[in-house]
């Protein structure tokens, strides 16, 4: 139904305005669903970007299918436990395989068409799945990434999802999350964490001493293609949260642009401090950290701490990449735990910090919500991982890692008219 | 002019109704014309990432040169066969070189100011234009290339569009095909297939015993890319063609990602099941397949009945594109036959059995329109391509399809500072 | 505030006529704004891409950097000097440091939100830094771009932008440049003209003879990538700059298309006789030498007009190009100064001849615009570049250019997996 369809011929000035409103957000939310989805080709591009050419087409697949999978199991299932009448604040417990079923009598759900609603929440989904496979990358069989995808796709994500944005039990507290630092970012973080911890190190990672080894990416351009694309779609990501057209999207798109931006030097300055020279790959992770931390604030803080939480995110993700590098000795090939785990837990306990007085948000709110969340995702991350691993295993044979995943895998080089060093 | 430049300073509520329909309207329009657009790249990296690198600059040139020429010739003639007043359903008479005389007094054409209508439009024509380059690639000439965009975009496609979507007898008959499943891929489609026939299969494609030898893509990461971008680009060519802010959009949003979905994970368990791999080249051509499927019905089936198209689609296009592969002999390099053509139709056909009931939508009705559209782009491709062949010559010398189109037909190589394998 | 809260209970109509119309020229802008700031990522891919391997990952630094100084300087001092109260026609005033309090009460500014305008502006400030990457590419210090990027961003771009958009001399005067032919592309390619020549060319690029050789691309298929984003994003661009919903966006739509598809062909044709064959970087050059023409006048000029304006720019640019390379030597790996320098003065210079006799605008006074920005921008860039130059140095040391500023700027190279040239 377009406007006038909605009127019927009425010309009641409520009517009218309610009529406009709805349409508003319907195209607000649309495009806003629209642009995250994209996300994907941008996470597609940087994990494929800054791993080995051998396994670009291995991941690029994983990357595909965890969106595939993750749709179509938050249709059938993660959907109603997310958004299904509440149960004690923990979980939804109707709309299975007919979340639609949700909707009141008029098809809407929270002010909305429900289809609009679902696109959009199908698309953050997927969005948290994909983060795993960049920190499992170059070593992870693809039919356990295919399992993986849908647990965090049913249970994981739709859980704590509930908790936060569905009639869930941090929702009720106030706890503020406003596109998702925690819900989306830090729970693929923490799934990646567990996951990178369990499954080890790539071969040749860390030599005999335990030191660990650099493994550059084979192409930085897509690499860097798919940070344009991911800051790109972030202003879906953000602005799009309010779900409708509302005044303050401007300010939204501002204070995520230049935390992104304060990041981006942060992270700059702090490899030509630390390295001696400015590193590029962790410069675009700078940039993505500081995407992730503003997300949970970006609606309620000013300018000036949106640049604070990015220079904090962008000094963070360094140091915390070369922690989980060094000192756990967790190989991430693209810095994914750094980035969307801590900067996510980052920006959200940071949102206490600094978000309006009169918004009402508080640092022990913050704190807590970040604290189940993360106790949930390991907890649930570690069965998942360690029931895939102990049946079908997790980790390809070490003749298929060292040629290469997508020979093995999938049958076929993913360039097959290049001349690539025998040696990677 | 504006809003408040619409309504003049009136109070009137239906005046206000009228002018916020009409500016939702054109801003949704818009936002789905340009994401059309963006298809463009989808396609020139689908087709350069999947065939061989001494060819990536021609086909890029030739993506790029059938929009210019498409845009060019669409504005000049094929709007007006297209959207001109209507000669026995058959095609439009008048706008030629005005297409903007087509519209009323105040510059509107079916609701629309006629420029947000013409550029919607013209993205579409475009869209059917491109599909044939990948079908015959790696052997082309670039003239003969340009030859064909012209007359696809003044004579083929505006003629069965004419029939679908102007004023024409599909129109009348109440053939369903909301967003060019038939329209733009399956005439793209089948235009591909009498192309790839007449020009024949590349050098080294079928060996002296007749079998098909694989020749892989040189670049997948990219190649996904441009299935991404697709992806992306086909809410707005689905949503979009609502062209206006409706209640529906988030329903039709769903069904396009579901279709997908469902078609990728068929075709990837079809290649699984009949390769022993998972092949990421025929995976990802069943998200477009499943793409191409759900769009002529999008806006009248259910999730459901988007899940049972997609699968139908993932599943048919590995059989469709072995078939025309192995059994036709016809060599199309990226599968654009089996994915446009075939799964064009097989949409379009399966909107007669899976349409809502109250959508009075006929599945005899959906075979007419499916079967006059292919005999009619059948007979016309067959004499553009038969016309072009007989004077300029389709096709490259054996010379320059060894060396590579890049380098003989424009003079520079697409990678000029890697070492490519010889005998590519 | 969402629409009902903006009317608060009211049954106003005109109340409700002007939240709405609040409504849909923000999310119509913002659109923009998000599609501009794509415009990143395809000036990061033409620039890498029709630049060599060795220094890819250094350009692609550059344009993030660029974006990242651009918004921090601009929202810190740049927008003030843009948008501050007027000082005679000259300068902007205040808001430094404080660019919120430029708005009213109401948290407005030129009838949006500030926070929306701004964003709009300052993706607007990023892309004309973005455009000297491009030239002074294969040779630039990091460092020394970092402080160039700073001084475009704080007094380059937003004097000129006040002169034109602000509440400036040229602005009052009726000088038209609706999108930002001289304010965006001019300014950034007049930068790039003055760069290139105080840095010189590449090692290797004129031989004794002094005559130039041609240095291509590395990888097309990446550069066509950033030109068809360009293309898409320039509906943003162009389009968004009504700041608002409006009934002539399909207009603007359609010209800048048809200006864009008429440049791309006028440019394949020029090569196709100048050299014997279509060419691929300068027909891409041609693409975007049409969308940079129509963008002063996208919004005055009708179709047809359009398309003349496109041919022109198309003719211009191959030989402009050619003049800077043979004529005056001055070295631009990407033809920058031609596309955005050149052609963004001769768009907004035919938009005096072919604006519709009603706007009022004057060929003269289009003269005296794009006059007076050359000169003030020719004499700040060569200040700020001559500056730079000595006292850090523009240019890196010979091995640098030679082993390419990967290793030893950023010490990883962009393509670890790949055999590359030893020549190159």
């Amino acid at each position: 139904m377009y406007l006038s369809d909605l009127l019927g011929g009425s010309t009641d000035v409520t009517a009218l305005a309610e009529a406009a409103e709805l349409l508003l957000n319907i195209v607000w939310t649309l495009l806003g669903a629209f642009l995250v989805y994209f996300m994907q080709a941008g996470f597609a591009m940087v994990e494929s970007g800054f791993t080995r050419a051998k396994n670009a087409g291995n991941i690029i697949m994983k990357n595909m299918m965890d969106f595939v999978l993750g749709s179509l199991c938050f249709f059938l299932l993660g959907f109603a436990v997310m958004f299904g009448p509440d149960a004690a604040g923990i979980i939804g417990t109707s709309g299975f395989f007919q979340p639609t079923a949700l909707a009141d009598a008029n098809g809407m759900y929270r002010g909305l068409p429900i289809g609009v609603f679902m696109i959009f929440q199908t698309v953050f989904c997927a969005t948290s799945a994909t983060i795993v496979s960049g920190a499992m990358a170059e070593r992870t069989k693809f039919v356990s990434y295919l399992i993986y995808s849908a647990a965090i796709s049913i249970f994981i994500y739709p859980v704590t999802g509930h908790w936060i944005w569905g009639d869930g039990w941090l929702a009720s507290m106030g706890f503020h999350d406003f596109a998702g630092s925690t819900a989306v970012h830090m729970v693929g973080g923490v799934c990646a964490l567990v996951g990178a911890k369990i499954i080890g190190p790539r071969i040749g990672k860390y030599g005999t001493d335990g030191k660990p080894k650099a493994i550059p990416g084979h192409n930085l351009p897509i690499g860097a293609l798919g940070v344009f694309i991911l800051w790109f779609c972030w202003f879906g990501f953000n602005c799009g949260s309010t779900t409708g057209a509302s005044t303050n999207l401007g300010d939204i798109a501002m204070t995520t642009n230049l935390a992104a931006a304060a990041a981006t030097l942060a992270a700059l300055f702090m490899t030509w401090i630390r390295y001696g020279k400015p590193d590029v790959s962790m410069t675009l992770n700078g940039s993505l950290a500081g995407l992730v931390a503003i997300t949970a604030g970006c609606d309620v803080v000013s300018n000036y701490s949106a640049i604070i939480i990015g220079l904090a995110a962008g000094i963070a993700v360094v140091l915390v990449i070369e922690f989980i590098d060094r000192k756990l000795k967790i190989d991430d090939p693209v810095g994914a735990i750094g980035v969307h785990g801590f900067c996510g837990l980052l920006g959200t306990v940071l949102t206490g910090v600094f978000a309006f007085k009169d918004s009402g948000i508080k640092l022990s709110t913050q704190m807590i919500g970040v604290g189940a969340v993360l106790v949930y995702v390991l907890v649930l991350a570690f069965l998942v991982f360690t029931v895939i691993d102990k049946t079908v295993g997790l980790r390809v044979s070490e003749e298929e890692e060292r040629d290469g995943l997508d020979v093995h895998e999938h049958g076929a080089p993913a360039y097959a008219n290049f001349n690539l060093h025998r040696d990677k």
